[in-house]
């Protein structure tokens, strides 16, 4: 409900409601983890969207980082001037261990409850939430895949490895410590689908504190403190 | 405070607290994972103590289920007549994934809030909870290492860690979703303190359900249906 005209609070009314949720977790640690999502909940007549995608990088490549949000400032300028500000601060307010003070990767796009015709960052009434949430949705494979394919015949070390899959532990740590979809589905029955975003292998080791000055570090630090990418 | 009465449940008062915690995950797939802790807190001249001592196999071996069980139950009968019975029903219930429908393991001992000379199962007046929870705390060794003696160097198979790190997945799922110490504890900014306890590697895959009649679907049988193992 969240306050709109039309519906009752106590429930009982039609609804609709679609969704597409992604997780690629790679087994190379220089291929950055994406997560993405759209999704359309109707009820009354009216829509509202959701969805996002960003990016969980076990090393930071600058130039990745940089082509990643370039791409998703590009989607968000077509629909709206101030867009991808938004929604970028979103993302990173939203994927945060309070916990750890780190942020769960370097973030992309998050948004939620965006009303068709009437909402959007500025909420001129000009933006068409369904349009973008389109996009949003077709953009995905391209905003990866190149990223991917520009790591995936690297050598990696043993030592990468293994920072990988203690890195993904904290993409688990958020999932189901702080993730509201998580925590919605838990009473759902359906905690396959829900453990089926979890990274197939993950590694938990006390008080690792990578050297100063090592990329692990340069990692930690970025996690810490959000850049602007683009 | 707990409805006690000489506590100021606004706070301020002086307090003690100390507590033991201990879990061993071993490499090993055919020894269970224990799990024990002692505490004792202390405000305005009074002590609570909790506690419990539990094992999570990843196979089901009826005489070690049978053995680890009849060594608490000989402890609390030490101290309590029916002592056993509760706790050992508090304990299955504590450790429960509600999305999951199982337990976390096959049991033990589990208590809390438990205080000196007034409390126990029966609260009979006659029980001593510090005498009771030192015993406790002596006694976690020697209920595990038989365990860990007697399967340490079986042989195993791909298959039996893999179902180990699984099984172990179950483990973290539990933890960060539902554990009352972990949740409290994120608030204190000791992270990595509440995740060594964590096993140090787990996997996860989607929709696992193991053969019908194979030693996999007993273990996942006996978490649905905690049994009687005295």
């Amino acid at each position: 409900c969240r306050g709109r005209e039309g519906i009752d609070s106590k429930g009982g009314q039609a609804y609709a409601a679609a969704a597409m949720s992604l997780v690629f977790h790679s087994a190379h640690p220089h291929i950055p983890t994406l997560r993405a999502d759209v999704r359309l909940f109707q009820v009354a007549g009216v829509s509202w969207f959701g969805g996002g995608c960003d990016l969980t990088p076990f090393y930071i490549d600058e130039a990745d980082a940089s082509s990643f949000h370039s791409f998703w400032k590009a989607v968000c300028d077509k629909h709206q001037e101030g867009l991808y500000a938004t929604l970028k601060q979103d993302c990173d307010k939203y994927f945060y261990l309070p916990a750890r003070g780190e942020h769960r990767g370097i973030g992309g796009l998050f948004f939620d409850d965006m009303e068709k015709g009437t909402d959007g960052a500025t909420g001129d009434g000009g933006f068409d939430a369904e349009a973008f949430t389109r996009d949003v949705g077709k953009g995905i494979l391209d905003s990866w895949v190149p990223i991917a394919e520009k790591h995936r015949r690297n050598k990696f070390s043993e030592r990468e490895r293994e920072w990988q899959l203690l890195q993904r532990g904290r993409y688990l740590e958020f999932n189901l410590l702080y993730d509201r979809g998580v925590r919605f589905g838990l009473d759902g029955g359906r905690m396959e689908s829900i453990m089926v975003s979890a990274p197939p292998l993950v590694a938990w080791k006390y008080n690792v504190i990578p050297e100063p000055g090592s990329r692990e570090a340069l990692l930690v630090d970025v996690l810490k403190h959000p850049r602007d990418w683009v």
